[in-house]
């Protein structure tokens, strides 16, 4: 997926809805924990009630990883049902991968050619050899961990350099000079909206994935007032406010009328 | 798998190598490579080789993920191959993850109940709450990704913080404060072997594994002399020096040379 493209879906669903698909057996509906494949049944009926408020799909490998094989299986069926269904919506790995070079590249053919979704989550620790691999795909995207919305952020994302920097900000520097706005985003917690308009200044133009809205206590209206730009410039995630809105054979309706709100509320904020 | 039992395995074998799976399809001998799962049927062969110089296996996941569902199978069957006929030989999951506490408790349980390996490397980035569930399993380990053997290690890693001290030294400190040499080693590259005497002195005792022998430039003989402590206190991973030290239908044969010759330089650096 190109950047204008999936600015023209914003602009067009008005919406920068991103749902994530962290869906785990214990807390599904009663009547589908018992099916060998309750995780794809389910995602299935939630991207069907949320598709027309979404701009992106983000599941995240550990719920699938943690049901071994079948969950791998999982996953895929997911992203190829919404690649063959909804393909005008974009389909993040939430992976935070990052290895050498040599390995990446075994990443990017795993996510990029064998899963194929249109972006993949990476971690910065290792540095930026360990993106380059993923580079090289044309239209796809890497979404490189900036600043989390967990606690622990400031036990080393908040740490400054001897420049001063925090290092975070030292990551979004480092890598926004080794990839484009066209391939390349940052993951900025909605927890602290505040850092957003620091970040603004150093990438004006790149898309920033937010997470952090809704149960883990951030606003949309706080995350458009800090981190929008002239092209919106948005994706936030929300996981479990939307997925599990319901609890029972209903869920999926729940789910859909939860992520309504949510894109109703953003697009209040879209001003094209 | 406990410490203490890993130091016994250690001077029991006399070595402290480490077999990096990292088996790829296109690199196998062609007699394999059409096979549905080449790569267990490859590694099966490399781990009857190796196994009595080896004290730990590590397979990466990118090079099953890039294989996709049949991928992860073989991975699964690899790791049950290892458990079942060689429970004295430790099985890390080179998988690199790192999330929020909610997510990390998933792949915990992929990693140490779903997949069952002994132990699994993790990004440090996100801090201590992204370690917390696999913490929580007993006997099973946590190894922390510090100064690794790439390149753009200069990138962050090696970056001061403002109190002088490198960022990777800040992830041992932070980390070894919060789990104990029984459940938590480091990754530390061959690459850099001198850093491996200032890093024993912030964890005298904790192991470290250390990738970046063979292929990637660095040297047993600088390993040891640098890193070694009274327990030993060191893994040392060969992958592609080993597992591809044959090309033909002897490949299995020419991997258990390889790895018997560097268990040999080992043993001449092991006092006990």
């Amino acid at each position: 997926m190109t950047y204008n493209h999936l600015i023209e879906q914003i602009r067009i669903k008005r919406s920068f809805l991103c749902v994530g698909l962290d869906s785990d057996r214990q807390l599904l509906p009663l009547h589908l924990r018992h099916h060998w494949n309750a995780l794809f049944l389910f995602n299935r009926e939630i991207i069907d009630a949320t598709a027309p408020y979404t701009v992106a799909y983000k599941p995240n490998t550990a719920f699938y990883e943690a049901e071994g094989v079948n969950g791998w299986r999982q996953l895929s069926d997911t992203v190829q049902y919404i690649r063959a269904r909804y393909p005008n919506i974009m389909v993040i790995a939430d992976a935070k991968r990052g290895d050498i070079g040599n390995t990446a590249q075994r990443y990017a053919r795993a996510f990029f050619e064998e899963m194929n979704v249109d972006a993949v989550t990476l971690a910065p620790y290792m540095g930026v050899d360990s993106i380059d691999p993923f580079l090289a795909y044309k239209d796809k995207w890497v979404v490189v961990l900036a600043l989390t919305s967990n606690a622990s952020a400031s036990d080393f994302e908040l740490m400054p350099l001897t420049n001063g920097q925090p290092l975070y900000e030292a990551v979004i520097e480092k890598y926004s000079q080794h990839g484009t706005k066209e391939q390349m985003m940052f993951v900025v917690g909605a927890t602290r909206p505040q850092k957003l308009a620091e970040i603004r200044k150093i990438v004006p133009d790149h898309f920033l994935l937010v997470p952090g809205v809704g149960a883990q206590g951030g606003s949309v209206a706080d995350v458009a007032k800090y981190g929008m730009n002239a092209q919106c410039g948005l994706i936030v995630n929300l996981s479990r406010d939307i997925i599990y809105a319901g609890t029972d054979e209903n869920f999926a309706r729940a789910a859909g009328e939860k992520a309504k709100e949510i894109a109703q509320e953003m697009g209040r904020f879209l001003t094209k």
